[in-house]
């Protein structure tokens, strides 16, 4: 029996810490394998991902990682409890003895904090300071420990879903090599740098600049096909334009009185940025915003059915085929490696629009007739 | 008192049959002056006009019009009969003592017609003709009249709408120039041209050889900014991408299995004039699902209220300005001279929507801030 190792990523892009921490799971936990579930074509903060689901895939597999599967849209792009609870789930039902994890500061102890209760709406009524802020307050409070940053926050989101699954899964924090998730300017002086900073990089085409932070890379041309929230500005402004406020209200998760900034202000806004800008306010963060325009965008409704869970299958190499024979008799969920008529119409509706809407500015078709990535056979 | 003659008018763009149309309908009717109402920014065909309204506006007061109204959207972006209908209506709310139009045949007994009983519904079960073919095929067996070329249609639907209208105005047909209406080619051998033939050539920026058939044009600057279905090409894909076949279904005028075709289609259409060919039947002509596919860009809902009437001013001279004195307090619609945030919400929603996304594609705000053109005072 092979045993694994669980990783949650979004790899956006993969960079040389994502490989520290896959090789440093494998190495702590002794695991034969590592499966990856990774955000597909759009992101957990409400972002189109930078490459798309099959390059970040593929460079995940060229470094460690042995099976890539994705975390369907109506799971990823969400709040980091939902994020993480269906990650969570996905990665028990796939049998996997371990989750491994970054975190700013693995010394914390989310194991007794995975209890604490935290939904009384009393402590969520100041509406000066976003739902994050509120939640690291009440924590502090009540147990002294102080949980801010994204990773950590995430980490204790894992054992919080792991625990309602009976802690089916042993958890193992890593430390992560550099604390400044999101710092943009690149750290010469170390092999290590955030995401944020090699997105940059990616943008303005220096690949030569980045390729110290990449391991194993990919061609120029794979890393080519950039794409960010700048491509989809003309057809969010579009949607908003052309949908009156009682429509805008059905949106999934367009609370009360957001439509009516979204349609004061979309006549104003010259660029994604400039919006953003115009409709923040205290109480709603960027990537809770960002989200919601995800979510106007792909026309996702508040009545669109809650997110299914399923294995959907971007890519392996013969462990992980082995590993899949293995478990795939005992999933009650559905295993995807190729989308069809009737899915693309059912459980992967919303995928599939996001993915063809991602394709059509990366120029490439994500769903239809892709077959999952063997590697290294 | 000023006696007025009405003349309906896309003027997509302006030319010499349309400045030859205007003297003859003055000199005809000895009229102190001419009033157009013509369609804003889509046209009756289902097109983005390849010029906005105020460039055709300008054009016509250039050329012999005296005041210039914007038939609303709503009722331009229609069936002959429908377009008819309001058309009249607004001009007789203006106190038109003269309807002219262009006609292929002038001699058609138009007024024998005006009473045909065309509707049962028996009449239009064969699916492998259109409506319009179906119509004429009728006309002929009840009267052996022959109603086949596009301005007969509509004169036809303008004797219906004046009877209907207790025969308001006196209508004056004057015989058209060139009949070939769609012809793509210049011919060089006139000074009359049909529309077509010279958007072919706006888009191609040939301005030099379109300048013999185009009275009094405006600076090349103004002629600049054309606007075709390509521009709205990737917003159209977005919007059939994203909408399912349920909410597709309550577009206006979406009938029973047409949103399926256009979900089907979108996908492999690379170009606008691709997707048409391929959703293309014979039972629908190029212009219903051009203006199915206006709806379905707009967002306009089956359940969007019907068009309301208004005159809107897009512009007039010294005798407009007089004339609008001497019938305005008589106006049972409302007067609109410019667009306020009330009426954009209400009334004019559409038609503001409609504007701004021309707007977009043209560079150029359509209506807010915008107030009539004072020409030659």
């Amino acid at each position: 029996m092979l045993k694994s190792v669980g990783i949650i990523a979004e790899y956006n892009p993969f960079h040389n810490g994502h490989k520290y921490q896959i090789d440093m799971a494998k190495k702590q936990t002794n695991a034969d394998l590592a499966v990856v579930i990774m955000s597909g074509n759009w992101v957990q903060r409400g972002q189109p991902a930078i490459l798309d689901k099959w390059t970040r895939a593929q460079m995940a597999l060229k470094n460690g990682a042995d099976m890539v599967i994705e975390l369907p849209i109506k799971s990823a792009v969400q709040p980091a409890d939902i994020f993480a609870k269906h990650a969570v789930n996905i990665l028990t039902e796939l049998g996997c003895n371990y989750l491994s994890f970054g975190s700013e500061n693995p010394n914390l102890d989310f194991d007794s904090l995975k209890d604490l209760k935290l939904d009384d709406s009393n402590n969520f009524k100041d509406y000066s300071k976003s739902y994050p802020e509120l939640i690291q307050e009440l924590i502090k409070k009540k147990t002294g420990q102080v949980i801010d940053q994204p990773n950590d926050i995430l980490a204790l989101n894992y054992y919080i879903a792991n625990r309602n699954n009976n802690n089916a899964m042993q958890l193992v924090p890593i430390k992560r090599i550099e604390s400044q998730h999101h710092a943009k300017e690149l750290n010469e002086n170390s092999q290590y740098t955030s995401a944020s900073s090699i997105r940059s990089k990616l943008i303005n085409n220096d690949l030569g600049e980045i390729s110290h932070y990449i391991p194993n890379m990919l061609s120029d041309n794979q890393l080519d096909n950039v794409v960010t929230w700048d491509d989809f500005w003309p057809l969010l402004k579009y949607k908003i334009i052309t949908t009156d406020v009682d429509e805008l209200s059905q949106i999934y998760q367009m609370s009360e009185g957001l439509q009516y900034r979204l349609k004061k202000y979309i006549v104003q806004a010259d660029s994604f940025e400039e919006f953003l800008d115009l409709i923040k306010t205290k109480r709603y963060t960027y990537p809770r915003l960002q989200r919601l325009l995800v979510y106007t965008l792909l026309n996702w409704k508040q009545n669109d059915s809650a997110s299914k869970e399923y294995v959907r299958i971007l890519g392996f190499n013969k462990l992980g085929r082995s590993y899949l024979k293995q478990v795939k008799d005992n999933l009650s969920i559905p295993l995807v490696a190729k989308v069809n008529k009737n899915l693309s119409e059912n459980e992967l509706e919303l995928d599939v629009t996001a993915g063809r809407l991602y394709g059509n500015v990366h120029s490439q078709e994500q769903d239809f007739g892709k077959v999952p990535i063997i590697y290294n056979f």
